[in-house]
């Protein structure tokens, strides 16, 4: 456990959940990324319970390991919250109530109108030495503390409350503490990442074989989820090599072409808001068995209500007769899940809201519903642009529950229609 | 650190993938159920890189400090494979290759037509005194190890192969061993789970305030994220102490009232779906600001479509009036974000669906689009089941983001319908 050479870094994750409560420990990842970027390396995580000894174990165990110690959780204000007596145990500190502490929770509160309950002024008690991190959404402050040469930050667990924490709160005392120390070298690490869709994770593996030169020091990840083939390559700066990440970066997006929706943080939803925006489209859904889920995705980017003028999510037969005009013959003919019914539904959409694109789904998102010729899985998605502008496309989706066959076919549409957007831009 | 009191395990996790690869361990969480079960408390996570003496260090603190060690990962072929060195080294063994576990690793591939590579054969060697776990799905065997008195399992990282090998292989082995150490007691530990919604973490902080009586094994866990709070009992199953869990549980479920909408792994939506269901009744959405997430969620739920007959988006005012009918009038006097227009838009998808019930949603989720009277995160909920039975509520979310507000929106539409339907129901 040498901790002089370099700048190395352990994450701490507090809460009892997080060992049998079947929830994850999500900040991290974000936590790793942005210590990365200052040349901070990730060396370990470990996840302990709401008990205090194992918790100040756990901290001791850090601060003989690791240079920078970042601890999330367990700055709320109920009695098993114990980060910071946990803190103060195991750096010999008293803890006491911090005026500035408890300024900012107040002022939070009061913005909602509320005022602290007498739990809430455990919030405030921080130990002594330890410089206060405002908390810009909730009511929890976080601090910094240096003790024998370690770097120790302790945030709240909540995502929305951490992330803006650390990188305003805590990196910008973590580098002026780094630049106090030049004789340890810090290496900043960046990760650039490309996201595909509509191919399996082998394919792209085959795409990018032999991509990174003997010696690089990049790293190459392929990673499968339901919805994508994500890549990403991890390695120093462009300063630092010959074989720059940039160049193998492009090299990548080269081989891999038009199954590469996005990069870094893009994702389908809002490079298809982005391309119906430079086009100035509009656009209306017809769902069926993704229940919404299109709508959702596409209104969680900011401003998407400039080109999403409706959806409608035509469940029942009648509701597809009512609200999109598919005709009753139609549906006897070829049934509800058919690339007929399909082309129909996105066709009564743009017609009836005027809007420039309609997009339809319908299938069989299981786990019952399925049919020895139209099993579960079997998804047809419409798109209807106007006249000679009408296509539709057949999945089917193997090997996944309800949830992600929902997942992927609302997948599969948008990106229909992102391929469509480029086509018709001419890009 | 003491380890003779009780069954405590600790997990570590190898890979560099989980530390800077955007990868999560999700292992943890099976192995921590299945060690409760069996009556030992999971104290500890850790995950690690591939490097060699970060991987012994961390399986020596792990030794000293729990009586169980699982780990998985790094029994790969590769040379960034390190789990067998590094156990060796931290035990003091030496590595041999072990016919047991050759002959399986050759019988696994010579039926898939492959006969092992040269890498291949440093899957085989073992460190000296441990037992093999035999892998039915891939070709990497585990191996189970007692070194001074601690428990070290070894198993590979993908799940579909450690599930298996850790439920068949290493928990006999652990029991037989728990077996002969009656001196310390196991007691198998259950969880039992509340769901709350509509008030915040303190409030319910409150109401279960001096629950557990003094001295009591079980521990309370109060857990909040934007949906919901939760309440988690966790301690020995009932045979157990004179204040059985299950006491507590009831309890805690009376204190609490009407916020508790659901246990263990009900949701929000399929405690709406159930209820719909006992009392026969159809549902038709018309979303504004939540964009079609009520509908996905609802249809999460597998057999939602013989309740739900469809939905609108009517994310544009022209959608309001041609979808829903609600007045261009009452939009101009009222504005779309408004109890009047919740109140028309549920009416008028109800009527429109012949359904018995109409939700609706309008409300600001921001970024942009608030103004002072009207500002971000203000959201109107509309239930209409008929005359005499339509009702609106003003919901003011604070402190999150558009997709938090969506969320709490969709929650706070689903709880109205649940709380109007259990009082309908007579319940």
């Amino acid at each position: 456990m040498n901790k002089s050479k370099a700048w190395t870094a352990e994450t701490i994750a507090i809460g009892s959940e997080l060992l049998l409560g079947g929830r994850m420990d999500t900040n991290s990842l974000f936590v790793a990324d942005r210590l990365a970027t200052c040349g901070v390396e990730l060396r370990y995580k470990t996840i302990v319970g709401d008990e205090l000894s194992d918790m100040v174990a756990v901290l001791k165990t850090a601060a003989r390991r690791v240079r920078v110690v970042i601890i999330t959780g367990g700055l709320g204000p109920t009695i098993d919250d114990l980060t910071r007596e946990a803190v103060a145990q195991a750096t010999g500190q008293r803890l006491s109530r911090r005026k500035t502490a408890l300024d900012g929770m107040i002022a939070r509160l009061a913005e909602w109108g509320r005022t602290p309950t007498k739990a809430q002024f455990r919030q405030a008690m921080i130990p002594t030495g330890a410089d206060i991190v405002s908390n810009p959404v909730g009511t929890a402050p976080g601090f910094v503390l240096i003790w024998k040469e370690t770097f120790i930050a302790a945030l709240p667990g909540v995502p929305r409350e951490m992330e803006p924490m650390l990188h305003d709160g805590v990196l910008p005392h973590l580098q002026a503490w780094m630049g106090r120390h030049k004789q340890i070298q810090a290496i900043p690490v960046i990760r650039r990442v490309l996201h595909t869709s509509g191919v399996p994770e082998s394919i792209v593996d085959q795409r990018l074989e032999g991509l990174l030169p003997a010696g690089t020091m990049v790293q190459l990840g392929i990673y499968a989820s339901p919805m994508e083939v994500m890549v990403s390559l991890t390695g120093p700066d462009k300063e630092s090599g010959p074989v720059t990440i940039d160049r193998l970066f492009d090299e990548a997006r080269t081989r891999l072409g038009e199954i590469v929706y996005g990069e870094a943080d893009d994702t389908m939803e809002s490079v298809v808001g982005r391309l119906l925006t430079e086009q100035h489209m509009t656009l209306a859904l017809a769902e069926s068995c993704t229940g919404g889920l299109i709508g959702h995705r596409l209104t969680q980017v900011p401003g998407s209500s400039s080109y999403i003028d409706r959806g409608v999510v035509s469940y029942s037969n009648r509701a597809k007769v009512e609200l999109l005009g598919v005709s009753p013959d139609l549906l006897d003919r070829h049934g509800a899940v058919s690339a007929e019914v399909a082309a129909a539904m996105a066709r009564g959409i743009r017609e009836r809201s005027g809007v420039s694109v309609g997009l339809s789904v319908t299938g069989i998102a299981g786990p019952g519903g399925g049919t020895k010729t139209k099993p579960v899985g079997l998804v047809y998605v419409g798109l209807d642009g106007g006249p000679n502008e009408a296509l539709t496309k057949e999945f089917r989706f193997h090997g996944g529950d309800r949830s992600v066959i929902k997942q992927r076919s609302s997948q599969a549409a948008l990106d229909l229609l992102r391929r469509w957007l480029i086509k018709k831009g001419g890009g």
